[in-house]
């Protein structure tokens, strides 16, 4: 029962949590700095039997063949759609290749050994049985829809498990299968002691585009020429978003999914999109450096300009034009991307999945205990208000889900506060912490 | 200043007041019937000196003359665009009129002197001095932009007088103006006694309809050619949402708006849109014919088909798409309402903008003191959420209103609710009274 590390959050979470109440009991919130450096080298650790995490050294495994032919399909729960499947893979890999690609092919399935382990075991430590058929899972595993299929559930159980250590409550497992093919696991906990509202949702969808979505591909710079008007698609993804109770804690978000398209003439496409932002109530310098130097250390490893460029797409895209506001302090938000290669960018996706528990949680155990007037939680309602006018009128997946045929809207509209304010004429006065949020929100700041 | 009788509804709210108070401290709700129908004789009243109502006869009043060439603009606050102006609305009657048309105008004067009365004197009963400056409302006193902004603006003081009777609160009164042309009223009462949000907006703006407003319009059927991509137009309206506090008293909307538009070639076209509908939280069988019964009545005056037509297209225009319901049980809506001539549809808009008050105040009354449990509001939050869902995913009015540069934004969003709820999964359980709510939205009715 001994696997390889994998899941690392959950148990850095925990160990984020003892550090923190010991740092605040002892020393206050001044320790916070050294928490958030002790937790970056908490990183391994593995699930053991009756649910108990153990830091482990990685191992090795065996591996399992890749199975040709599949077409795996799907829709992503905040996203967009795309098509194709392993097979479709393949293809693409075989057709369009540099040279640097198949190296990196050559050496993909002793990464996806040495870095994933044994995928039997590291199902074990998800919310529910993944998506897909752990069979299927096994003899693919070398397949990136495998690979993206495990990053991401694994994602969701290290955050839902960080978030059930500080709340002290425990998420609803929903796990759903969609009629045109493919499902995906919704956790949700709600009225919590910290978290009014907590959603951590997979999807793992396939089936053939519509043509709303075809036409949303094209609008997105992607020409895909379809049979018979058909294309066929793959789309997975793990998406959250918390709302805390406390108005000093954030609201966080984040998203990250990959997409496989077969067009007509065997074409396959592929790419992934993601990225976490960050919403708070109240600005506070630190948490806004920390969150963004997180984001910015994982960017880092992968490419300079990722962080400037994808905080600056953050920016843009949670943008609430007709409020003229920003709907938080930003992080990072990119999408269609699949260059250099594709090993590399799941590489670099996979950076960004497990730095969602350092962005968020310090933070979170940091303010656990601030106290909070009335008029400090109608700020936060208000606020509130605002994420659900960004998610329902602009938000293209909300967008795109509500608008397609067999969404489970339960888990699209789980980013919905549980509670939201609407005040008329609205307007904090000069001078205040709520006038000095709107600023920020006004004009996006650098935070590094 | 005596004045011919207007804004008739405001002092029948009044005494529906004291009606019902007199009715249920003697009777119980069973006198709904005795007071809604003696209601029906309260329609005369006029403003005296000192804000206080009184009941007068009709008298006549001088009349004005209308003058060329005004281009009047403008946006409608929850609606969508349209051009022209009184030279327009002159270039259209002149151009396009059946001898019942000419025949109907060669009587406007006298009717509009009969039944409208003398401009200043009305606009003392307003919530504000109107949009129009008053000089030049008596100067185009037959025209039709200006009787329709005499009708909204009489239509708005006569519903916020009696809600202020009713709740002892005040509304808040903004008067706005708009860069590009025209302005509006909007009054909103917040957080008062029977209020959660009360909100009633008055528009009338011109300019310039844009690219995206002329899209819209052709998609619904008009197709517009504009001179160097220009379209003049003229919007008003009036447009209402009451969300009460107990969850036993319905959320009530309305709206009633006139458009006006120059084509190119001076082709100059005119239409009126509309309705009235009921959100009630739980079904009570009573208010819901009473409501229907109302509209009916109102729309029986003018063509047989109206009220089953115009049913249907509210049943159909206020649908929760993705969630399969209805945002409520209905009543009436309309658009581009253009036959068979401008005076007809206006004394038909007019029937509908009188009905407001009879139709939903007596409801108010009825269960102003009725008592519900936490489980009810709740449920009446849970609602709230479902309207906040409609109005910012599929309301034509508010998405054209944020697509457009220049709107209020705080006059269009006033619609949505103080506070509102998401829960995840929310089902309620068979045999409730939630269910049974439920079950009328996937399924609407027929009322009477």
């Amino acid at each position: 029962m001994t696997s390889i590390a994998l899941c690392t959050m959950n148990n850095s979470a925990r160990s984020i949590a003892r550090l923190c109440q010991a740092s605040r009991s002892a020393h206050g919130t001044a320790d916070f700095h050294s928490f958030v450096s002790r937790y970056s080298t908490l990183r391994k650790c593995a699930f053991l039997p009756g649910g108990k995490w153990s830091f482990i050294r990685a191992g090795t495994r065996q591996m399992s063949q890749a199975s040709p032919g599949r077409i795996s399909l799907g829709r992503y729960g905040k996203g967009v759609f795309l098509a194709a499947g392993a097979a479709a893979v393949t293809g693409v890999l075989a057709a369009g290749v540099s040279h640097f690609q198949r190296a990196e092919m050559a050496t993909k399935i002793s990464k996806v050994e040495e870095e994933e382990g044994d995928v039997r075991e590291r199902c074990k430590s998800f919310m529910s049985p993944p998506v897909t058929d752990i069979k299927v899972l096994e003899q693919r595993k070398d397949e990136m829809s495998t690979r993206m299929e495990m990053l991401i559930m694994e994602t969701q159980a290290a955050f839902c498990r960080a978030l059930e250590e500080v709340d002290g409550g425990t998420f609803k497992v929903d796990r759903w299968s969609r009629k045109e093919g493919g499902g995906g696991i919704s956790c949700v906990m709600q009225d919590g002691k910290v978290f009014e509202k907590a959603g951590v949702n997979v999807s793992v969808v396939f089936g053939n585009l519509t043509e709303e979505a075809a036409k949303q591909m094209r609008s997105r710079g992607k020409v895909l020429k379809g049979k018979d008007g058909k294309l066929p698609f793959c789309a997975m993804g793990v998406s959250s978003v918390i709302h805390p109770k406390n108005p000093h804690i954030p609201t966080v978000h984040f998203n990250y999914r990959y997409f496989e398209i077969e067009e007509a003439d065997g074409t396959k496409q592929w790419w992934f999109g993601g990225g976490t932002d960050l919403t708070p109530v109240y600005i506070d310098l630190e948490d806004a450096a920390h969150f963004h130097k997180t984001l910015k250390k994982a960017c880092d490893k992968h490419h300079p300009k990722y962080y400037p460029d994808f905080k600056k797409w953050c920016d843009n895209y949670f943008y609430v034009r007709h409020r003229g506001e920003t709907r938080g302090i930003g992080g990072i938000f990119f999408d269609d991307l699949d260059s250099p290669n594709q090993e590399e960018v799941f590489n670099f996706v996979k950076s960004c999945a497990k730095t969602v528990v350092p962005c968020y949680l310090p933070i979170v155990y940091k303010h656990l205990n601030d106290s909070f007037t009335p008029e400090e939680k109608d700020w936060q309602q208000v606020r509130r208000g605002r994420y659900v006018e960004f998610n329902l009128v602009y938000d293209r997946g909300v967008k795109f889900g509500l608008a397609t045929p067999g969404s489970r809207i339960e888990s699209i509209l789980m980013s919905l506060p549980l509670t939201a304010r609407w005040e008329y004429m609205h307007e904090p006065t000069k001078g205040t912490k709520e006038a000095e949020m709107l600023e920020v929100l006004r004009n996006p700041k650098e935070w590094i």
